[in-house]
């Protein structure tokens, strides 16, 4: 058994971390932390966990963390980018589930996340957590920063497309919606239900934080430029994320249902549906797959890809524990092996 | 043509009431204010209203409002105390749909709402506006208190019952459910779509301030005491007050029915339904109508009211434009001959 | 005041027509019909319209029917076409909200409705009933072909791009998400709350019968072929539909705010929002207006247009009275002066 | 590893069964069965199970059956009775979660259920499967009546009350709330999204199905009469049953939090909560467990009891795991330590 940190565990990842990393069998939940609630049991706080996770919140103390095996950070932008190379240096493996070290060039990062880097060293050595791309990195990482919720769908859906090279680069269409846990537990205004329940907009139509982190891994999957039109969407639902990707084919010849296949043959969270197949958000809430379908519209020279995840999970913290699991030498599937409750 | 003034124009109330008054035949929106929105298009905030309202919200100015026939307030508790005196003693006829002027004992009140109150004199005089109990008194009223959502489904549900003394007024239960934009369009951790979505649970059982204001209305119908538990549950919409009544029959041989039927029999806005009938909240979305059903379950000895209304409509905004129509003698339905649409 | 007859009035675009008719200044409502429901009150099925429509269904009855001045048709497919013959010759004018009629080739049409046509000729003199298109045409008409409520919103929203050339027809993007009431009331396991709720997915992605009719008017608009890729989804609301729109610019110097709000100066039921805005569908429920905001994100070559209805209003039953005004030379607005409700 | 098998898999009970026994460490799934559907893949109407329940639907066959150590009944009533009576001659246990055997007076079940009982004899030797009440009887029982949904939550919220004798039996009021997935997986036109969504109502005032069978439960715990208002509301959600209860107490100096931690100190699947707790429906989603809150509201004479569940599991198909593992002589909690996904 490992022994794990989990850094400002009060919003929806840090409790969806603690749902999975609570039954992993290989983990043991050393410590929580919250400044604001510490001392105050956290099941009080997320009831589901009451009679799963019996202990406090504890202050973020680094000496206390640095005896953990691996520390996970579920906190604001700008948090672990402080705290990480002090535990890195005393050992301790570090997953960050915010965007800290997802944009290699920093001078991007600075300009969308707008404030100045803390640790410019310790960045470029962070692999970016997307198995599906970067397994062996992963493997042998120190650092792992863990891919936002909508850049997982976006790439997944796109990778074969962009790395086989049978579309048109220049003009990928991402036409993205997520349900409002998305936004976070903290109250704001536009994702109360009265304001986003039965209601449905468009939002960062101008620009979104997770444009320049899907474009950097288009980038590389391609080997060259690419451009990305992605509008993220609010769903009125607490969970799940439906990418539609729209790109043109240069071959028309391409058997895409059989790329999708052989792509992800191996991969124990993408599931690629039958021909024909039209997934949807509900049959991956709580688990860690995504689901993708994808389609040739009345036989013409448009690809279609539908993928979906949940958010929390594939999208965050599943995804983070996949990461550990690489990272520890654990069987990749381990604490995962999860059914999603239908209806 | 009066001029009216609202005060606090951001919240869900003051919207309703712009939605109501700038399309009513007899009043002319004078001032719609908001401090910190000051100069802003009201419709750049509430694009419904673009087209409809084209004016700036305004600094809230007592000079400017003692300019007005009629001044609103849609503001958080404690304002309308302060703002009031002023202008009734400018002539300013004023309807609060906040909570300073509804409990008449002022001891009740400040336990309560947790404040002292700013002019007792003042709300001495205030009529609690709920027409069908206080018709007459709202006619020549100065001053309003615009009664709260809950306690005007709930009081229009008991009232034949407590009118009539055929129930057992000491265990009366009052197990109501309201849509998220009861509480309001500030930002609160628990009315978020991603607390509040696909969830359902009470809130409130340990005491909420609407009981106060329900059990006074109960005692004035009744002339004595009554004992009245009053639970009341978030539900995941966002408009429509559900109340489901409990009262214990003292005569058996009452008819429900007609006893509902006779009392309401004059009133523009609460609907009795036929036997038989389960009201929905959809029915009166957007719309100043109560719908009321009572049934004896089993043909036993317990009477069980449904009650319907929207909760910003008959129980806020539109109960506050009938209370207008009133005070300034137009007819009772001006402004309110709205559909719901369905579905 | 002109009679109106309504025929297949159990349906909710027939329910969305009773809540506007009943309150139009120029209709009387003469016949409600519901084969399956004659002599039933309308308002026993429709609790919004107790105390507004008071009259029960009746049977569909042509001679009857014939003594209207315009008849309504708010049935399934293949109805319309089979009694709009005999009511024409008697000289009724006709608004079929079906398909009947939409589709001028009817080859195309047999092939995605799955029946011969009943009346070739007539359908050659349907005008296709989109106001921003035809105006003119549908002043004159007998017959009116009422718009789907996905193509209302898509051709609307591309329009403006398409007529003026700006961009490349052959590779529009139109991605569409629609509440569940497009699908209708009769009972389908798909759109059950707990199929639908808390759910997000795509349907039609290899085929939507609305795809022809978009691709109909928008070769008319360019005077030429057009490729569109349509796919649309199912949002969890009652109410609504989103058209995010994609088009690649051919000229880099144009003005897409500047054509838009050209393009529809001058129309009553679309509004071109600031830029920068991204319209919510709620802004528009119940309301026969469409809201459009156009973007071209970061400033590339892409044209990026956000256009929301109601499915029921604009999308079909606003709609329907908009055409039903300019047929009779009423004002274009009456009956349509609605508020959204917001929240 | 015993064999079981599941007759009518295609509704929501059924697909939920499916998702815990595939996860169920003593349970082997032999036959999954719907005469509809048989060779069709399971995974192909229900998603979720891709990858997991790897079996074609089969007959309903009863020699195939009868090699099964147990058999589940998810189908509509009726049904159980007709094929248990073989099955258990042949030595197969049987577990019905249908309503065929709930009820012991046959002539109220045929009152309610609108038929004949098929196999009286066997009906008699039915357990009532609520461990929590009838533990013993089940562990020994060939054929257990698997407690309806609102049944479960309203008795077991009831049962330290009623059975202690605490409160007047009298006049007990549930007043209960379901999401939508209560209503099934059969297209229904009040469980669409479109009417149930943005809406709330109760049904079934004036008698439902689980009246009967709540009653029967409660005068076995009391050892008598009562007297029981019952009131289901259909809540715009999918899953979840909150039910709030009513009581009056006979003795005020009762310590109801003592009693109910008392009486379900070992039960592993009911959770009382701490003082002043108000359960949320979300805290069980998925989940075995009913969480329980008791007030006193004022300090009054009213007992206010909030139960929660998920009607799919502690509802239905969760606890007939629980019954399973009874019978069978496994951990009570074998295949049922789950965690609800917060949010």
């Amino acid at each position: 058994m490992i022994q794990a940190g989990l850094v400002g565990a009060t919003g929806y990842t840090g409790v969806e971390l603690l749902r999975l990393l609570s039954r992993h069998p290989r983990v043991s939940l050393a410590r929580v932390t919250s400044r604001a609630n510490s001392g105050a049991p956290v099941s009080g706080m997320f009831p589901n966990l009451r009679g799963i996770v019996d202990m406090p919140f504890s202050d973020p103390d680094p000496e206390a963390l640095a005896e953990c095996d691996v520390v996970f950070f579920a906190t604001p932008n700008g948090t672990a980018m402080e705290m990480a190379p002090g535990l890195l240096e005393r050992g301790v493996r570090v997953i960050d589930l915010g965007a800290d070290f997802r944009i290699r060039d920093l001078e991007v990062w600075s300009r969308w996340y707008g404030m100045d880097h803390a640790c410019p060293a310790i960045a470029e050595e962070a692999v970016y957590g997307l198995p599906e791309r970067n397994r062996d990195a992963i493997r042998r990482a120190r650092l792992v920063a863990n891919p936002g919720c909508y850049p997982t769908a976006v790439q997944l859906g796109f990778m074969p497309l962009v790395e086989s090279g049978v579309v048109d680069c220049d003009q990928l269409v991402a036409d993205a919606k997520s349900g409002a846990s998305g936004a976070g537990r903290q109250p704001k205004q536009h994702t109360l239900l009265a304001e986003a329940g039965e209601n449905f907009h468009s939002y960062g139509a101008s620009g979104h934080r997770h444009l320049p982190e899907i474009r950097q891994g288009l980038v590389a999957d391609r080997g060259g430029e690419v451009g990305l039109t992605f509008v993220p969407h609010l769903v009125p639902m607490v969970r799940g994320i439906h990418a539609t990707l729209y790109a043109r084919l240069r071959e028309s010849s391409a058997d895409l249902q059989a790329l999708y296949e052989e792509r992800f043959r191996d991969e124990p969270f993408v599931d690629v549906m039958p021909p024909g197949s039209q997934p949807e958000t509900r049959s991956v809430r709580g688990i860690n797959t995504c689901r993708i379908a994808v389609h040739r519209p009345e036989g013409g020279d448009m690809a279609l890809v539908l993928a979906v995840e949940d958010n929390l999970v594939k999208g965050a913290a599943g995804q983070a524990v996949q990461n550990l699991n690489l990272m520890f030498g654990f069987p990749e599937t381990a604490g995962l092996d999860l059914i999603a409750a239908l209806p």
